[in-house]
């Protein structure tokens, strides 16, 4: 793998274990991406645990989802990845993850987004400066077409805060690097837990 | 031991680490086991904590459920481990465990299966290629006489997807080798989190 | 510490770190004991988190719950833990933890005892060989006066099955030796976490 | 960074790993300190995650809430921090931190507190000896003006026993040391956690 810098697939191993600790990539769940440059990404390759990569575990794909690591079997969902990168030219990292909370959230709301105000952890997204705002995660219904579900995604994509909400197939979070990544991950699964425990009052 | 392969015993070992990690091995519960070649298999043996297994632990049991480990206690489960080496040929490691989910779910449901449909998750199982197909895990009374046990779940066997759950008494789990067994666990453990949380609504 | 054997530390400081990982000894809460020989007990000192032990936190008692190490400040509680050694001969061990579970149900519950029946994981308390039994776990109103306390619990004692419960106050739970203990108080909560999820329905 | 003892940083980056573990330092949320010497106080800094601080995520500030460490940048809850030192001269350690539990809680009850009564655990509070007594937890409307909200909290502060809860922004707590503000705010989720539950019966 001469083109994926070792930094690179060192932080996206990193980032599988910190979300398998989470229990946001259960069995194969999951998928996980860097910038290297330009139109350049290392991600995740199909199948295998992503609590327990390793160097082979990641591949090069170029702007257009097309596999640059020879023999390489991408995984289906890397044409979104690159969408993501194509929409925000400062998006660094791309985390994907199912959780218990936006799995059930995902699955009992029937409207086209969650919101959620009057959280302090919402200033964890790009621009958010108080609580006393609302935002929202856009929910579209998965498709096993990926091409076609990215095609429903790429209008919500300009002006996105948060990331979005596929349902029973997970989020998808980013951010200008990696560590920023895993913590807007985590503030919008502390988020959806704590809407998730509000609805069962 | 000099019939069990060290790499078996140290899945197995591993296997009860993680599965403890998670909170499925509570007390003396779960068993965990793997194909050596053809017929025998490598078994937890009676009793004792899973997480916390060392070589001693794992004995060597026939195609019956007959112990060839010299002194050996088999776990009374064993033979159920067996059943489902005989009826899966392509079955390389089963795990039994107890979640606070799975145990919930199996003594709240009178019917005699658990359904899933609409998880992306639901794809960890053999041959599902769509979260838009309806999944069963069929749900069996629990019996201290395990031969009576295996007798009634047998018929059972041909054609399972996801495996099967005993009431009160934990998931049974497979799959060609103990990575995906541990992935299909940790997918149907997922599930039935989901599951349970949906019915809290 | 010319009295407490190193082993009998270890097992005390391991078994916290055990509790703490689990979320049983919130704060300074909870306390541990082994017995060294006939009446004579090693057992956590007062106050201190029962997740960071070390030797120095570990002190000796009588049979009386008196003090022999010297200049040691032993848990109001050990009283508590020198009655189950007495009723218990073969007792080895003995935990005292708070779970969520077990301090929610102990407050909900207005009954002299929680009961269960059922669950195949009954069968790790001494005696038990089928899930399809009922066993109780009796329940008692707190109180700062341990002598008074420990004077309502001693009738109990005979034949007691699981341990016993103190509203808002957690469990106790023995066994022969250390591993049986924690198995057993794992068992425990797994029971109680059933149970507390089983009234959310 | 001269005027920081090693041993404070060290505290620091320790109770933001435990924090971390138990999910209370979400994203970057939350802030950790400890008093250096009279008014002087050592804390973490603005942003990053505080499950993964190092030295230089320390800064020193004087008791007005002045950065004295060159360079650095205060975060605006340094404010808050300051008046609980001031107000407690015995307050050795100040805990900031986010929980499911805490910001579900806030954010249902519409009351000025929260009481908590018949927990042994609320005995890890300054001057508290018995379960049976009433404590509560003040609760305050969010405010992006730290300088109003320390306003707002002010005249609350003597004699104030749990800490306080800030409406969706978590909770402050402190101790003598960090061992037992580590120890009171283990105590405090753990009554909230045990809060929640009860609500959901």
């Amino acid at each position: 793998m001469p083109h994926i810098p070792v930094l690179a697939a060192e932080e996206i191993i990193r980032a599988g274990r910190r979300m398998d600790q989470r229990g946001w990539v259960p069995a194969t769940a999951g998928n996980i991406s860097v910038r290297i440059e330009g139109p350049r990404i290392a991600i995740t390759c199909s199948g295998g645990h992503k609590g327990f990569l390793d160097s082979f575990s990641v591949i090069e794909v170029d702007a257009d989802a097309r596999v640059v690591t020879p023999g390489a079997r991408p995984s289906a969902e890397t044409r979104l990845h690159c969408q993501i990168y194509r929409a925000f030219p400062d998006a660094g990292a791309v985390l994907h993850g199912h959780s218990v909370a936006n799995t059930v959230l995902s699955l009992e709301e029937p409207g086209p987004a969650l919101s959620f105000s009057g959280y302090e952890v919402q200033k964890i997204f790009a621009g958010q400066t108080t609580h006393d705002a609302t935002l929202h995660l856009p929910l579209f219904d998965n498709d096993q077409d990926m091409a076609r579900l990215a095609g429903v995604v790429a209008p919500h994509l300009p002006g996105m805060t948060m990331g979005y909400l596929i349902r029973g197939h997970g989020v998808y979070v980013w951010g200008p690097n990696m560590d920023m990544a895993l913590a807007r991950l985590e503030g919008l699964e502390f988020l959806l837990a704590c809407a998730l425990e509000r609805r069962r009052k």
